[in-house]
């Protein structure tokens, strides 16, 4: 079951300089940063009631935000949905025609195992499915 | 202040196929559709915990909507927060540098008053404030 939009993921330049401009947009300070080594990211998020703003900044040429924002520039990068059975979900979704991009749940940022669809089956979106770790 | 990440909306081409698609993938049926006379587009409503995903297909090619999908396809076109107070943010927000695409809050779906930041000054991400008529 999706329970919640997680988190919206937002590809910047540079996590400095998207900090203090989503610190005077949501006049809230990012609560953490934390960088997930293997998506060759850093992040900070921000909390607005129940979703996180994520800022994604690439740390090498080879991560995915590097070649997100060489090609369309800043901007919104994925949406986040927290489900409550991950492989469940993971499953039916397979079933419905849905790609996944990982066909095992790896680690993500924020104690999450995660996994993506690919936006060709979703309208050009970039789905994450994201589920705490210590629920599992 | 900005109280929730009200919505996020997806342009699509066709409402019909976003409408099966988006209920294959949340596993729940969209609860209600909507025109919008003033943007040129039909839009649905998918609830997930406190937030909704909003699909909207252009009415006519002098939509937004037309012009976003004409230039980057079907995707993510932005992100709606709800606000306690429009008028006081979108004071605030003009007097932090962002640039608002409407001086005066204008109605856009689902009986809000709205605002729209213009993405040249948010990393990209087209940014929307919202607020309940009912409220006001």
């Amino acid at each position: 079951m999706f329970t919640n939009v997680e988190h919206i993921g937002i590809a910047v330049r540079s996590l400095t300089d998207g900090n203090a401009l989503f610190t005077k947009l949501l006049n809230v300070a990012p609560y953490k940063s934390e960088s997930v080594e293997s998506e060759h990211v850093s992040t900070s998020f921000f909390q607005v009631n129940q979703t996180k703003i994520e800022l994604l900044e690439a740390t090498d040429p080879a991560s995915p935000i590097a070649t997100f924002i060489q090609k369309k520039g800043e901007g919104i990068h994925h949406i986040a949905f927290e489900v409550d059975d991950i492989l469940a979900e993971m499953e039916r979704l397979k079933n419905e025609g849905f790609t996944l991009l990982n066909e095992t749940p790896k680690r993500g940022a924020d104690n999450k195992l995660v996994c993506f669809l690919h936006p060709k089956g979703t309208s050009g979106v970039l789905v994450e499915l994201c589920q705490e770790i210590s629920e599992l």
